[in-house]
């Protein structure tokens, strides 16, 4: 299994805080040791950073941690891997371009028979059955809508049909972005929750680190932070039901 | 104007020495202010760095300067923008998944009338001539090759007769790589070397250091750099003539 970790928000946001929690699960607190990943969008352009050594001791997590680099749409991933061997083309996220946009995707779980599902437009890469189920995705959006569409609310429900589909194969709990939202569908875990006016602070679980929001935010600031497993002590965690779909727009919750 | 960067090698090589002359041309020995990205591959995977900041003050590329992340083929670019605007979505490389393979590309020079260029499967997600230019070689690719080529020559013909297209259309000097080949095509600028046994020292133009290649490297060790503008003083750069295409295979020329 792994970690997922997800962020929307409405103004350009770090998540040092949150990925300094996840980065101890991986190897350290958590046992996900084989690779990390983590994606930032900034406008339509995407930048990602990425090691197939566990995160608590890459250097590159360490830049990640300490830099704030400024997102509306963040996905990340730390990897205990199942199928497919420990290695760059196999850690996520795992990125297509799709009517000109970046998707990324991040996947926790584990199929079977999925070596069959139909390819088009997208293959896999490496050897996962995450990149194979993302590609699967791909093509079927793209089947369906072969330009952009215009009303998003009609892929969301694909998306969502799609990803039940995957959950007939096995645990899908998936985080998908195409930089202006930030999807999420859950097989057995996933929390979110939406910080908001009035900010209060917040412990990290996995490390003693505590950061109060209100000095690092301003009052119209919406910032929603999706995780496997809650990362806070000391906040109110939605539990994500099985086979429910959210999707989030720069923070608020619109699906 | 910007500047390229490549190399392709037969053992795993870290580029650290080559990138911290390039990295100066980015705002500091050079105009190339407008962001810079460098691909590193591992096997079929491959990983970016990327920051649309002048590469001579970005904590990024100091940390890229800093870990020897060891490579076979990587592709480098700092730009100076003409087209599309300062930000992330039109900084180089840009990838593009294409048989299963990443296929990384960095343009140097500038298009005019290149907008009709026809597009099928891949799209741009910025606003540049290099971005749009790349997507219409993947689309010629996937259409005369809808599955993997057995033969990679003829694909290497191809790819010269797309870039001798493209030059009519302005200057094109073009690194792109699929993880085993690396490609350069020349219009004005881009001169290549191949370092191999006996090694011997070799002193950067752009900051005051030399490196003694015969302490990093084994007598088989077959390394080859391609760039813009030579980046040593005292070493034999080959300058490659306009419409001159050639292909490194993990360090050795083969076309």
């Amino acid at each position: 299994m792994c970690e997922l970790l997800g962020m929307s928000a409405n103004v350009p946001t770090d998540i040092c805080f949150s990925f300094s929690g996840l980065v101890k699960r991986g190897g350290e607190t958590g046992p996900h040791k084989d690779g990390w990943g983590i994606t930032f969008y900034e406008g339509k352009g995407c930048r990602s950073f990425k090691d197939p050594n566990p995160s608590c001791d890459s250097r590159v997590a360490q830049l990640v941690k300490e830099y704030p680099i400024k997102s509306k749409s963040v996905i990340s991933h730390i990897r205990q891997a199942n199928r497919g061997g420990v290695n760059l083309e196999n850690t996520h996220p795992f990125i297509r371009e799709l009517w000109g946009q970046n998707w990324t995707y991040a996947h926790n779980g584990q199929l079977t028979d999925y070596e069959n599902l139909p390819l088009g437009r997208a293959h896999p890469v490496g050897q996962t059955d995450s990149e194979l189920a993302f590609c699967w995705i791909i093509n079927k959006l793209h089947q369906n809508y072969p330009t952009v569409p215009d009303d998003m609310l009609t892929v969301f429900k694909d998306i969502a049909g799609y990803a039940d589909e995957l959950r007939k194969l096995g645990v899908f709990n998936m985080l998908l972005s195409n930089g202006e939202y930030v999807m999420a569908y859950c097989t057995n875990n996933l929390h979110w929750l939406t910080r908001r006016a009035p900010f209060g602070k917040a412990q990290l679980i996995d490390e003693d680190m505590t950061v109060d929001f209100c000095t690092e935010t301003s009052d119209s600031d919406v910032v929603t932070v999706i995780a496997t497993r809650p990362l806070t002590s000391d906040e109110q965690w939605n539990k994500m039901q099985a086979g429910e779909f959210c999707v989030f727009h720069f923070g608020e919750r619109v699906l």
